[in-house]
């Protein structure tokens, strides 16, 4: 009972490289193919129509390369387009990075207080909190949009520059008078500086949604009995839709290894 | 001799406002067509066919609606793809963002040295340079790349904030100990933050991209006699490709006015 078959991971970029990062931490034996849109990044700013266009382009892709599951890396694709990928693909297991990381959350809490930070349009969309009620009804939650938070990460400012310190405070001090145990960082760019985020809100447990997508994503391989347990090496594969040279910086700063990214059309 | 068609200008996204505000400025009398490709904003990631491509696939709309006269607002555009919308349409008469802005520098300029702020793919691209050396062959130019300046603006972060103040200090120190005595402005969102520019830059010109493409705007209809010298009420009118709810306010802080804005297709 092994299936050798690859991990289908995409995201509206290389943000999902901290995705792909814990997933290979907690499942290094599985193969993976990851497609970053790079040439219509950011999502967050398209209409709803487009991302789940966008998606289905996508999903279609992975699937003539033969993936055993999908792993929809992007917050703005994980809230807007999962449902119709389900119906199109109906016997394709899937999840998404929204679903997984607020059921942690909802886990995690003690006090079922918790907080989001976000991308403006992840934020708008109330993705997280819709999702955090299915398991948790009387949670309560405070957002905050974050949207300075993606381009100092993308700037590589992520230790204690003077710009990041600010950013911080901005976005953060006003969360520090409200009583939430836990915090979704509710971008996959943000546990690049979760450290720093922790000092500046200690004691919060911060919810990381690489890793909590990879334990959802063990959890339903292990369900659906297609983990691989072979003991071939597995292979990484990197392909985005539209190619530039800062791209292989980006992704090592996001998945702290080098790797070969090429350019595919959908 | 009055010419009442419209002026089509065109960008990316809707940085360009910042054009549009400066022409409204200067001729007052002229109506507008604005059209910003916000469903593949930015272009400056994009490969040069692909620029190519989006805006003669802009142009013939712009065509289509009956222009006297095209301007490309868009950096990235006016660097890549203005000669193949001249060869596409030879009788059209057509200005860019970045000859009209480097003519201004150089001309303007006392000691040849001229300093270019802009995205890191203007930056990459030395557009500005080229145009530059067309007319002054001998200037010396010193460029900085300054990436987090538009998502900062975008934000709105153009007063006095603590944010502000630290991401001029990383990209304009630098610039302190050169000799230049004019800056080009090279991204039509960088106006916004001029006087900050200023206070940190004394003494330097800044050469403002809507001033400068505006001047040569006035310059090219009084030659070609295309200026609308009817009393008419002019009209504006804003399209993009792709909508969502931010953009009024984007528009906004851009264009000092409220505009109603349109989505179409091309």
């Amino acid at each position: 009972m092994s299936d050798t078959r690859s991990i289908g991971i995409f995201d509206s970029g290389l943000g999902g490289l901290t995705v792909v990062k814990e997933i290979i931490k907690t499942l290094p034996q599985e193969s993976i193919v990851y497609i970053g849109d790079t040439a219509r990044v950011p999502y967050g700013n398209r209409s709803k129509e487009a991302v789940i266009q966008f998606s289905l382009e996508i999903t279609k892709n992975l699937v003539a390369k033969n993936v055993k599951a999908i792993v929809v890396a992007c917050a703005t694709a994980s809230s807007l387009a999962i449902d119709a990928i389900k119906q199109q693909y109906p016997h394709l297991p899937i999840i998404g990075v929204i679903d997984s990381t607020a059921l942690e959350a909802a886990q995690r809490t003690k006090n079922g207080a918790i907080g989001i930070i976000g991308t403006r349009a992840t934020i708008n969309s109330k993705s997280f909190e819709k999702h955090l009620k299915k398991t948790l009804p009387n949670a309560t939650t405070i957002s905050q949009s974050c949207p300075l938070f993606v381009p100092i990460i993308e700037e590589g400012i992520i230790n204690d520059q003077p710009i990041l310190k600010e950013v911080l405070r901005l976005y953060l001090d006003p969360l520090k008078t409200s009583t939430i145990d836990t915090l979704i960082l509710g971008c996959t760019h943000y546990p690049l500086i979760a450290k720093h985020i922790t000092k500046h809100l200690p004691g919060i447990c911060l919810i990381n949604p690489g890793k909590s997508t990879a334990h959802s994503l063990k959890k339903l391989l292990d369900d659906k009995k297609l983990t691989n347990q072979s003991d071939k090496k597995p292979h990484h594969k990197y392909f985005v839709t539209d190619y530039n040279e800062n791209f292989e910086t980006t992704a090592k700063l996001f998945l702290n290894q080098q790797i070969k990214i090429e350019k595919i059309s959908l």
